[in-house]
């Protein structure tokens, strides 16, 4: 227990909120945070040289994890890293090219590259696990931090494909004529992600992700069997208690996947992250428990999109997501149906900063008045 | 009623199953159908030097629908054409391209852009009937003939971004910031959209198909509001009969929308179209209805990727589509549950042929196979 040490945690609410428990607001983050949309992360990105030099970097990635923290009142940071430092890791060379996504030197399409990937040497990772606990140090007990990983599936994606994709041709093929080698490269993910989430909780993550961004490309039955199983495989291998003795909340969080809540409510975890096209109420209802019985916590759902409106409009917007949730439960002696606020998928950007601070102020603010009782007449 | 001579269809069982009528088969067509995976396909576009010269062209857009239908024992022939020839007749200048999508000339993101809209002058649009006419001559009775366009949303994605989009931004800061702006296009193009199909139904066209290929990018809510509102606006004003006096049914498509299908069966059409993440079993239930009560017809839902396994496994997979949707309704003395084979999306030019030809024997001889009565011991 190296870290045991660190400073107790004073606003907790977002752990509360992933476990269920009554908050006396919603908590709120975003995906991406830390971002492009932030010019002091431009400038220290410029520093940096790349984002594999910012994200490789324990100092600069504390912070560039803390930027947000410091203009916006956010309830959780995230670890500043990238979902692709796994498949990195197993020798496939990851790299950011100027204005473009993700691209590694290798690919995986056949049985020969199949039969040469491992779970990789954890060692590979360390400036990540370096990361989570300089950034724990830095954050000092202000809010939890929130450690990630890609979702097998999602991995295997870019690793078939050697980069993003708008058709997942490769990957693809690779499932539907081959699907013995694709559950190897599954399988190999899925040991690998939860090998690493289990690093990143003993270097201080209180509450890890995993970001199955592209499990909404696949078929009904095909996302059940080549997604969702993995991610079970994922957290059938997690540990639950932090380097603080606190129990560590697992967040899945599936893009497009709002047909298969009812499949994703058998997920061994406690959130489930959802986009913008769900119906939250509808997600609540199907999932959400009862007060005092089991159920998920719902995190989303925003669309990112929405912040171009006007200040006035992002802050509508925002209380259309948190009336569609519906008042969360305020029972402090008991569990219930609980809301983390979010973005329906990583902030743009092109997003103006003065909505994020609209954003903020208007979940804390409404959030608030949804829990006070309303006057009967 | 100048084309009520066109010579009666003889396998009307695309035509039937819309309507939600017994037949012994499942149908089977394929969104783009005609396109760049058939050899004999770039060989005409070649000629045409361009998608439009082959689209603006009556003998070449014959040809190249007809096409598909020498390869494959397909249920239907859908016109040769693309989403974007309203808002091209309208003024902004359509092109593609060789290698990318298509581009407007000019884009409308501003009060100014959107005051110049109008419904355009349908006989801006000639090419397209002359198209249909030419075409359902040339079918000669063999397979219903579908006309189609995209919906108002659709239509106004690519008016507002100038372009195929991967956020979507331009056009969701317009409804975000300005939804009356929004709003207005969005009238303007479901009127556009009725008068286009009232065309092509009056050309020929025995079905129509309404493609809400962007819809799925919507939040909950802003789908409601901006897609289906103008997706209800055309289907209310569209003709109900062709010019043979038979019923012309109406499809809609959402990629994307399976969320929302509960909404959708409020609208008033005969068929919905889904993507490959629903669940048709579950679709079934939820708005196919009951034998001799009201419901809709459902259309779909192949992974398109699927092509990309062997034959094997292409047929593997499109009789597990047919099993999820499960036996349609038999009884040829009333209306019931049915289901016309497609993909989720329209397929891709890396497709190979022979693969398609095992899809279409797959779907035929399987479908057959369900409708048998089982021996039961």
């Amino acid at each position: 227990m190296p870290n045991s040490s660190f400073a107790p945690t004073r606003n907790d609410s977002f752990l509360r909120a992933c476990m269920r428990q009554a908050t006396d607001h919603t908590p709120v983050w975003l995906m991406r945070q830390a971002g492009r949309y932030l010019p002091e992360y431009c400038a220290t990105r410029a520093q940096a040289g790349s984002f594999m030099g910012l994200a490789t970097n324990v100092d600069f990635a504390t912070e560039v994890t803390l930027q947000p923290l410091e203009r916006y009142a956010l309830d959780a940071a995230i670890l500043f890293s990238d979902i692709l430092t796994v498949p990195d890791a197993m020798g496939l060379g990851l790299s950011f090219a100027m204005g473009e996504g993700p691209r590694f030197a290798k690919n995986v399409r056949n049985e020969a590259a199949v039969a040469e990937l491992a779970v990789p040497d954890m060692n590979k990772l360390r400036y990540v696990f370096d990361a989570v606990t300089s950034i724990r140090k830095a954050l000092d007990g202000r809010v939890p931090l929130i450690g990630f990983s890609g979702s097998p599936w999602t991995l295997a994606c870019y690793m078939v494909e050697g980069a993003g994709s708008d058709d997942y041709r490769h990957v693809k093929t690779l499932m539907y004529s081959r699907p013995d080698l694709m559950h190897q490269v599954l399988a190999i993910n899925a040991d690998s992600v939860a090998a690493y989430l289990n690093c990143q909780i003993d270097a201080g993550a209180q509450a890890v992700m995993v970001f199955d961004s592209w499990g909404g490309v696949l078929a009904d039955g095909a996302f059940q069997t080549f997604s969702l199983a993995y991610t079970a495989r994922v957290l059938r291998q997690l540990k639950r208690t932090g380097v603080d003795g606190k129990p560590v909340p697992r967040l899945v969080f599936t893009k497009g996947g709002g047909l298969w809540l009812d499949d994703m409510a058998a997920l061994d975890c406690e959130v489930l992250g959802v986009d913008w096209t769900v119906n939250l109420a509808k997600a609540r209802a199907q999932v959400g428990g009862a007060v005092g019985g089991p159920g998920k916590a719902l995190q989303g759902n925003l669309d990112p999109n929405a912040l171009f409106g006007t200040p006035a409009a992002v802050a509508s917007e925002a209380r259309k997501v948190l009336d569609a949730f519906g008042t969360p439960h305020t029972d402090a002696s008991t569990t219930g149906p609980t809301h983390i606020f979010n973005l329906g998928h990583g902030i743009s950007q092109h997003t103006d900063p003065e909505h994020v601070s609209a954003l903020i102020d208007a979940v804390h603010s409404h959030s608030r008045a949804l829990r006070q009782p309303v006057a009967r007449n």
